[in-house]
């Protein structure tokens, strides 16, 4: 049982627990946030892990900025990247570029 | 009259306009483009002026972090900073901080 | 004169200014948050005119998307873009995309 | 091996590898693309696991945007904190806020 966001009562939610502390229910809080923090430092662990492996592939030639548009490519359907390149190249045609 | 986002038809939109390429209407494509470069020059100029600001923010000797938080909260309405900072001090003061 | 960030000092910056609140130059500070917050809302009203461009390119038919990119590619060194593009298209290209 | 940035040398790297195609080393850069795909696949199941408990807080009466602040406040020095806050007070009382 947390608190109500904006009007303050004095049982703070559907019935009063055990170790509240102004009403808030600690543990349940607490228990919230600290599983948030760990979830938190395992996203973080993840990322560097991926700025990892961007290390690997720049020393081993490979130019991460491509092989970045290459994942974001793989997570499109094929027929709309290719309507979409088809497009540019009018436009771009177009233009002059 | 610009170009269909993924079908292509040949003319391109509602009528054809006389300078096409490849069915663009050229003009209107590259007016809509300038037009919105020149604006983004613009914005950028803006976010470089209120740059210039904070820099003479600091130098007078002024927490830019601080003041920036000033400008939030400035844009919210008083009753509701009110509230969540009432509810914040609660769950401090629950959790021990 | 301003507020030292971290060690609160009584005179707060190189000289007293005669209307200080708590030691802070407070139209100084005041004047620095309206120039920041009216150049914001210039900033604001920018992004919303480039918005309408878009709306207005989509009803003539362009794909706004596509129309963004042309933008950004315009911001580049054409030279860098074809390397770009060169390599995007041999990975693609050994990766049987 | 990858490929060199700008310039395209045929060897593309330190050593020829046995299956390249157009001088790519498709097998490495494969491994780096799923294995990069891989983990990103499961920082997106953390943020939604993350996300899930913060609908939990909600319906169990608590403000996210509250619990947000206080993981924020978590992470930081509390000196830091308590510096940052007395500032912000002397501000905005500075200030009439």
């Amino acid at each position: 049982m947390g608190t109500h966001g904006s009007q303050e009562r004095q049982d703070y939610g559907s019935g009063r627990l055990s170790n509240t502390a102004g009403g808030i229910a600690v543990e349940r809080l607490r228990s919230i946030i600290e599983r948030v923090e760990r979830l938190e430092e395992e996203r973080k662990a993840l990322t560097a892990d991926i700025g990892d492996i961007f290390v690997e592939a720049k020393s081993a030639g490979f130019d991460v900025k491509v092989v970045r548009q290459i994942i974001r490519l793989r997570k499109r359907q094929p027929a709309e990247v290719e309507a979409e390149e088809t497009l540019l190249a009018i436009y771009r045609q177009a233009l002059g570029m």
